[in-house]
């Protein structure tokens, strides 16, 4: 039920794993969560998850479908939000769905209060709203995973661009003729900075370490871990003085403090928020990335205060439902 | 004096060279402009030639000071708008520099009538409002000159930044660990997209063929310009159908196409004009350009009628002024 005129707010953070919902307190926090699988063989399929976890949040939280003020869902990919449609996206089949119209319909709740938007940029929205951009003019977040991802607000405002199609940020070449991206081009930020990126950068590293008969602790590491390397393999390793890992570590944070200087020059924003799994490593990233970014974007020599702010993401895996519910 | 309720603008392009300055009319043209050689000693001679524009363009158009609704002043560097004030500039004694107060004392007009821009930005803004840019929400000027300046309109609203520092687009790197650049990075665009790039890769080809005695009509050009290698020598004598100036003007444009794809997937904008001395080329640039950057752009499979319109900017040489009487 609705208290005290406040506004009931839902957010949808729909993934290819998961789709997680929540419903946003007074204070920007979740009041409730919950996720289900997602469903991925059909687009009635992954609509009818949307709608299992809108009912969730309403039987959880005694809301009828009536007193629900707005619907956010954040989703992967090319986002109408005028017309509260998913244009295109890599993962999901939802080419063309028509978001608003289906779960409006399926939750009874009026199309006008269903709104949708691009999954970077309902996390740094969320971000930017309830989290370590609280308070800014010029924010960006930066997701390292399978991708980099990249919401960006300039002067209080989401980048968007025509159709939509600004912020791909990870698709920006830094190494020119470089390695090959599914995108198209060769070279793309998003192969040498993402978490996927990472992995391979340990593997090739263990590999090299093998045939050259080198010792390396990483090695132990990934045994232990049932054969797998993560984004974390190396930090660990590094942080515990292995060398071959430290080669892995310094690589990985020089092209990462290459794309992100190239975002700060670009957009200057008061705070540069990473997220993603490899934000997990705080300050043993953090450190070394200001160190290097801070001796090479263009107005270091500006007062320190007037840096930007590099910091790791303060909502972790709830920006997206808490930004979706801002939207 | 002032007629039919018009708003009187002026606007001046201050330039390491040149202080250029005119009136502004009804449609977005100028209806008088007038130029002076920069006196580049000190503070205080560059801001009497900012005052002796002025007085030009009031004797010549018959303008009382009273009259005057605002002038605006495009400067180079770090401009801090709001107070009016130039924080660092390279290539003029202007660091510090309050141009607004000198300026509106020595021609006796209001103290707030006088608006200062970066003049990357105020160029972008005579474009977006009076150019090519005209109609859009999302647009961008990036000029190829000494080096790679650009000014971005995002949403409708001017790129800018904490502290006006956003937009520094040459110094976004594209070749990881490649040339040195003066900001003290390797490999940024305007290494290898400026017009002085393309003129050290010129010399370089010319060399390399002297040095292995191979024929290119780029001697000629050169000695017939009185030894000098412009940023047109490779680009006129391709046209020749001359192999090595082919293969200077493919590199270029490969870089080109590289560093504008990179702003394209950025900010989507619906024009990206491009100005500059290497833009006079005209459609022998853009041709190739298009056909590059269309083909490997993030959203190149949305319909045409959504690509970047890549143009040549409008203006020339008075974007500065027109879009300094704009702020």
């Amino acid at each position: 039920m609705k208290r005290d005129g406040s506004i009931v707010r839902i957010g949808i953070d729909l993934g290819g794993s998961n789709i997680a919902a929540g419903l946003l307190d007074i204070d920007g926090g979740l009041a409730y969560k919950c996720k289900v699988k997602t469903d991925t063989s059909s687009e009635s399929a992954v609509l009818r998850g949307l709608a299992d976890v809108v009912f969730d949040v309403m039987h959880a939280c005694g809301l009828d479908a009536g007193i629900i003020d707005s619907i956010g869902v954040a989703c992967p990919g090319a986002v109408n939000s005028e017309r509260g449609i998913v244009e295109y996206s890599a993962n999901l089949p939802l080419c063309g769905a028509d978001i608003r119209t289906a779960l409006s319909s399926a939750v009874c709740v009026d199309a006008d209060k269903v709104r949708i938007a691009n999954d970077a940029d309902a996390a740094a929205l969320g971000e930017y709203r309830a989290g370590v951009g609280k308070g800014t003019e010029n924010f960006m977040l930066v997701t390292l995973g399978t991708g980099v991802g990249a919401g960006c607000i300039c002067g209080g405002k989401m980048l968007s661009g025509r159709g939509h199609s600004a912020g791909e940020l990870g698709h920006t070449v830094i190494v020119y003729g470089g390695e090959q991206c599914a995108c198209g081009r060769r070279g793309c930020a998003e192969q040498y900075c993402s978490a996927s990126a990472l992995k391979r950068q340990t593997k090739a590293k263990i590999e090299a370490c093998e045939r050259d008969g080198i010792f390396t602790s990483m090695k132990k590491l990934v045994a232990d871990n049932g054969g797998r390397i993560s984004a974390r393999t190396a930090f660990i390793a590094a942080a515990d003085s292995d060398t071959a890992a430290r080669e892995v570590v310094d690589a990985y944070i020089s092209y990462l403090s290459c794309m992100l200087t190239n975002f700060i020059n670009i957009f200057a924003p008061e705070v540069l928020a990473i997220g993603g799994g490899v934000s997990g490593e705080g300050e043993r990233l953090l450190a070394p990335l200001r160190e290097r970014v801070y001796g090479e974007m263009y107005d270091r020599k500006r007062p320190r205060e007037l840096y930007t702010r590099i910091e790791c993401a303060a909502l972790g895996n709830d920006a997206g439902i808490v930004g979706a519910a801002m939207i």
